[in-house]
């Protein structure tokens, strides 16, 4: 299995305070050594960092912790090789173009007895199932609604329709971007938590740091983080149920109407 | 305009070297400091850096120049915006997938009233023209070829035929990459050397630095180096003739037969 972190904020916002405790499960506080990645939406493009090093070993992990990079939507993964093995092509988040947008996913768990038909044009480059399903939900909502994209409603149920259909598989928790909003599905174990005025003093379980976000933020500020396993000791998170679908868009779970 | 790098090899080998001089033209021997990009591609996978900032002054640059990726096939870019503003969308190389392999595609040059009908599946996400061409080549190889990707020969003359559509249009010095061959099209600049057995010690012309490459490589190794203007002071660099098409495979010019 593998774990998952993913940002959805209403202005642009770094990650490094929990990336950095989330690299160490990398490796070093958990056993997923089997790679790692990560894509910042930045305006419309992408920052896209992938690694088959384990986080806690990589230069490039070692970059993202120094290096603030401020985005709305960030997609997270660090990688216990279950289907696949231990190449840069199975590293999640994989990325595709749909709508002239890109989209990000990773996904943690696993599919079995899953071979949808890909007869559109997206097809995985490596060997993982969880590659496969992002291809397959691409081509589903491209076979629904053309060459336009739909409005936020009608796409996410239609995600939410095609993420059950693949659910049934096997086990599914996920995250999807298309820089806009981040899409979440549990079938096991995800978490999360808005940080919001006022903000307090955060502390990490896996590493030794502690920040103080009223200092770094304006009252407007509002940042969702999603994770597998809650990252802090001292913040209020909320479990996902099982087979849950959220929506967040601005820091904000968008509740179902 | 632009500036170009590229690198296809028959052993993984990295582009530390190259690099560092070609990094200097990003704003401080050259003015080309509206964003850089980088691709490598690693096995199946890519890694694939872009950043708004000057090469010169970026860190991700600085990570490149320190982390030694080898690589069978490299296409790096640094920009001087002539078309679409400076966004991270808008910076070379651009990636999609076709044909379950990842390609990766980069271009020097201006064209005017370049209005393709894009009616397939490859739409640009920033407001470049050359993103609009890659998704124009990709759209049509497959139209042509359909699902299965052709021989090489097929897809060689394929590309050819279609670059030239798109010249016409100005200048189109353009490097594209499926991680096996890399295709070069020089409408007004661009150079190259093979590095082979036996091997010399380089200069860079950008910056002070020179390595002796017989200290790093096998007798078995073989290098090609392509871009805009030559990076090393003593070796002997090929200049491409103006609507030149070539390929790059194992490190050596595929000549037309």
């Amino acid at each position: 299995m593998c774990q998952l972190l993913g940002m959805n904020c209403n202005v642009p916002t770094d990650i490094v305070f929990s990336f950095t405790g989330f690299a160490m499960r990398g490796g070093r506080t958990d056993t997923h050594h089997d790679g790692w990645g990560i894509a910042f939406f930045e305006g419309a493009g992408v920052r896209h960092f992938v690694d088959h090093q384990a986080a806690v070993e990589s230069p490039v992990a070692e970059l993202i912790k120094r290096y603030p990079i401020k985005s709305k939507n960030v997609i997270a993964h660090i990688r216990k090789a279950t289907q696949g093995h231990v190449a840069l092509e199975n590293c999640h988040p994989f990325v595709r173009e749909l709508w002239g947008r890109y989209w990000v996913f990773a996904h943690n768990g696993d599919l079995k007895e899953f071979a949808p038909t890909l007869n559109g044009p997206y097809r995985p480059v490596g060997s993982t199932d969880s590659e496969k399903a992002f291809c397959f939900l691409l081509q589903e909502l491209r076979n629904r609604f053309g060459d336009t994209p739909p409005a936020l409603s009608l796409l996410r149920a239609a995600l939410k329709e095609l993420v059950a259909a693949v659910a049934v598989h096997g086990t599914f928790n996920l995250m999807l971007s298309d820089g806009s909003a981040l899409f979440v599905h549990c079938s096991t174990k995800l978490h999360y938590v808005v940080r919001q005025h006022p903000f307090v003093t955060a502390s990490l379980s896996d590493e030794d740091v502690s920040v103080d976000f009223s200092q770094v933020t304006t009252p407007e500020d509002r940042v969702a983080i999603i994770v597998t396993e809650p990252l802090t000791t001292n913040e209020k998170w909320t479990a996902f149920a099982p087979g849950e679908f959220n929506v967040f868009v601005d820091g904000m779970s968008i509740q179902e109407r």
